[in-house]
């Protein structure tokens, strides 16, 4: 609950606007809720659509002021950038494709920027974003949301300590079913751009959804990929991108990992599990049980640590709103990115120090992702040799 | 998803006060998360504490305008019925006793409440209370907030649509831990209040969670209770209310129940658990994984529905806001029923009818549930004899 | 794995009988498969039916000598009791009316009887048997097989040592749906005679599977009922014996709990399940999955005991065979049973005492168990009045 | 059930002996109470131990005539060839490496093997012993044992009976824990031969139980193993065999696999598990909870098929013994390849043809799982490269 007080208007909040997110898309309302559970931001402005007309109606919806429905995102950058009251951060809620001109645009003008993942299309453009935030005094925050999951910064603080001792293996899945048939030739909205190689990237269940398996298990773990072995495929036909991939892992140090994406496999919504074994003990979570985390001192009892039960740390009861027992689920998660992103950027006009608990994933961390989604398929394409990321 | 876009502006935001809920306390702070996550209520107002001073600063927190930071609820009600822009609804998250007069103080006024169960400490309380709602024009709206979550809402349709025949066995049960010890003499606040029968009314375990897991039971099940025999133990030493609970239901039309209710079993937080069985079928429900609903139609497979999965219907999908596998937990929960609230309060201000798919819990709920406690307690002083409800 | 160096041959074999499990038996079959596991039995004589012919004819095809093959289980103790090589034991495996003549006809000849659950149909059976078992050198063993799970002696071991404090609560319950239909009317030999007042006794549910309840909820937690409170059912029209039984449970010093018997509840096979709270800890067992014991020490994380894993205790490894993760079955426990009545038996036969530690199931036991259905019928017919036992 | 009523003497005995198993083993008691639960076996003579003294104390222990317990399997081998009561088939449960010539000795006198898997510790031996078998009118029947679990044979059936569709993914997984740490170096017996590669093989967890992972797998999915891609380790200082591997599979026919086999992941006990996912479906399985399978029908809702529940097939029920609900465990899986083993030897010795339902583990399948470890390790030395098998 530790978070709670402290976001309930002790912080100012922060003038957003969000560019994506029109009627009818998914992320952007997921984006909306996850920003008001803790009320650190207005929503103020938007180019919503790609249109003027459907960004004003959508925008119209949402309550918002209808000069500052905006038809483009530069548009939207430029004005915004020369009002006294204009937005003070952007959340980047289109396909991946959008991210790196969107992005730019609002880091330039010193616009925060908070934007969905993974971090660009394709690994030029993150290169090139990552040097136009290095260059920017305005923050960059990818949304992992799986990051703010209470149970995750348990497992994380749990590795950091040393309660498993030193890594060996880490095996992490992302297992889903919606593209079991060729659901994009339907012109299903959400099917057709991750399956779109222009929109979505190179990747294809890679970078939808392996990218969050490889984010998780890297943040939990601490560990740094070394390089990579990847067999993907497109099970369905005429699928442009894969839509299954089989990934061997080798980390620094020499602890290693499967990684196994797909949205092929029936049975499966959204089971992204988490496994990380070292000398002296392991730990399992599981993205659709989320505030259970199973651990093992090795020669001990399994052990289940609870959101805000018994021997949970303080990584955890930092990101938890309500006592243990009753369930916090993905938008609460999801809500742990943007009051860290509202904590870093307060203290960012504040001009004082992030405090050091606040763990949000940067413009590092996409660019990483992105490196694994290219390595991954530069490894098929060389019948899984292993590639250095 | 079908809630959420109807939750974005569409209708417009209500300006609410607050009785109770200042720094600290927990119920207050889960109203305010779950008022903010469809985006339907303005918090303008607040009583927030029982001093001026108290509730001035837990205002001010908040971000309330000072001068609507009221030292009592009497005071609130007053100034607020005579501003034009006055708050139109209030939340009431005050210990139990408290209920009675505050919402009384309102409904008066033609002001909205949304209040925290039990709806009172007692039953002579909780009549008075029904007369009063009955002769305003404004509406009451009682939180059980587990009958918001999508699963039960599943559970309920699908015992009306007769999918579990003609209702035989009702087992439910609600079992925590965290007064396994005497925490309240040690001036843990959410144990002192609870275990005092002068603030919480004459029920313990069963006032506070055991009226959950009965109306849970009548809402899912459809049934309505004729009579019950209980056994009611306070095993901590001092307590001068009950902390275990167990009851016999005979439901109208033949149907049997058992209920259990405890606040003294180690190894359970907030283990709410209901399950139905009738002549074609049974259902199992656990709040601690409230995306999973088990169905069984006799003599044949168990199954997973899952929230928004394959077979959820529409009493579901209208109050999901995320894709199945994605969970949603006890905050959207919340934020259903202060949806459903101001649905209900926008048509009673538009002069329209309430959608018939609207479900929140209501003054005759609470009533039912202060009757099922005080049964409760007589049963179980006559030695378990069976109580007419 | 200790018992299982014990089991093979160090102790002489057993020459056995058994009375009823003819072809098509469901028991007869489970305890032969029983008594194999361990090898300490030889089954060399039968009074398999309820004919002679039907009897030659089973016996032939389990490779029974024909001349041991009986028409009834008179001729059988009469005849095997006059043999040289005659049987030193007998398993009882008929309906239940049957088991207190043969058990009394075996054990007034000095045969060791080892006889299925309940005891008998009614009381006044129980006592006379009783009685005779009082008066006979023979033992009795009464086959409530689920007290030979490994993970049952575990959670009886760590009661015992007071882990759980003293006890407070407990919640037991078997539920089964095969007779959610009135399947007794096509026919069905199993239904048909557990449904027959005449051969299961006055209880249906509860004399079935609410004394197996009844029975591990005293084995486990080491108490003594003082009195109940019933409510039975017969749900299925025609059904002449209860079908589902909510029965409040007060126990000597204190502790309270409740027990539901069903077997009308659709979507559970074999759902017998125990869960006992103390004032230090709780623990959880279900019988579905036997080889799993949560345990929560109040105020610590909950654990998960397997067998043969990591502290689980000496009563557990006595009676496990296979390392753990191996998950043993119904068929060990009650293979556990048969080999503590050879430990028994041989000790007898031998002149010593028998081993501290075997624990199986008496003749007390089952005179409990019948006194449970009774009394509960007793409670049902005065409208639930709580019936000292 | 439908095993049991013809298991029960309708089959004549057969006599057997046993190579290995002697006091303290752990695999040969296994082997011994599986083929006393059907009760088609009479274990009659033994070379249990490396030494005749030991072997005699052995079989002393087992009740065995000490004239037929040998110091060798040489010289039972030669002996009860020789005898008219001579064993019809033989146990060989030894380490590895004695596999091949215990099996040889014996199938070339026309005595039917029984023998524990890996097939052999080589692939040299492997391909000789094959031609042995073709070369003998002795049947060899290997026991990958958990290919006799009901759901098992439950998940072939759907599979081969195009539930699934066409297959795309098969993950399947074997962990366990207990060479965490170098408990070989304590001298622990079990742990000795299976790290040493002159006993165990060239493969550590790959021989031990990645070939059961990989037997299972392509048990049920009736895929044949193209090529793999392995990475292996030892985790454990001073190692000299793989605790960990991480596996990549292409099937013939476009499927593709996961495997990972490890000894090292704290928290496992014997956590075999397997998933396989097609165009129409997808099914789960693991060993520690094995009388579940879960269905998911492509757009349907997840199906718990139970063994002898609703919906279970003839597969499955050939090998239950006990209804639904009661656990059968893995001394029963083991104790269905003996039974399967009986019908095949008794058809065998009838001259007639054995029930196309028999299905047993081939010297085929013995040899495609020493293929398969030896593909991983030269895969493995190789940096992963894809090895045909």
């Amino acid at each position: 609950m530790t978070i709670e007080g402290k976001t309930e208007a002790r912080m100012q909040k922060i003038r957003l606007g969000m560019v994506g997110g029109g009627t009818g898309a998914f992320i952007g309302a997921v984006h909306r809720m996850a920003a008001r559970i803790d009320d650190h931001f207005d929503l103020v402005a938007g180019a919503l659509s790609s249109t003027a007309e459907k960004s004003l109606a959508s925008g119209r919806e949402l309550g918002l002021d209808p000069e500052r429905c905006y038809g483009s995102f530069e548009e939207m950058a430029l004005k915004e950038a020369g009002r006294p009251d204009g937005i003070e951060a952007v959340s980047i809620v289109t396909p991946n494709h959008v991210h790196y001109p969107a992005a730019k645009a609002f880091l330039e003008r010193g616009i925060h920027v908070i934007c969905d993942k993974p971090l660009t299309s394709n690994l030029e453009d993150a290169k090139k974003l990552k040097a136009v935030a290095d260059g920017s005094n305005a923050l960059f925050i990818l949304t992992h949301n799986y990051t703010g999951y209470p149970m995750v910064r348990q497992a994380r603080e749990m590795v950091a300590e040393g309660l498993l001792g030193m890594l060996r293996v880490v095996q992490v899945e992302y297992a889903q079913d919606w593209l079991t048939e060729a659901v994009e030739q339907t012109g299903a909205k959400q099917a057709v751009w991750r399956t779109d190689p222009k929109q979505s990237g190179v990747g294809g269940a890679t970078g939808d959804i392996g990218t969050h398996a490889f984010n998780l298990a890297t943040f939990v773990s601490g560990l740094t990929l070394d390089s990579l072995a990847a067999d993907l495929d497109s099970f369905v036909e005429g699928r442009r991108v894969d839509d299954n991939g089989h990934v061997l892992l080798r980390f620094e140090g020499g602890a290693k990992g499967m990684l196994w994406c797909s949205q092929v496999a029936p049975g499966n919504e959204n089971a992204l599990k988490l496994r990380v074994y070292g000398t002296k003990g392991g730990l399992e979570w599981e993205q659709e049980n989320p505030n259970y985390l199973w651990f093992t001192p090795f020669g001990e009892q399994k052990r289940l640590v609870t959101r805000n039960g018994a021997g949970a740390g303080a990584s955890a009861a930092r990101v938890s709103r309500i006592p243990g027992g009753h369930p916090e689920g993905y938008l609460e998660a999801f809500a742990t990115i943007y009051t860290e992103a509202a904590a870093a950027i307060n203290a960012a006009k504040g001009g004082t120090a992030i405090d050091p608990a606040v763990t949000y994933p940067t413009i590092d961390d996409g660019l990483r992702g992105v490196a694994f989604v290219e390595a991954c398929v530069a490894s098929a394409k060389d019948n899984g040799a292993w590639v250095k990321v």
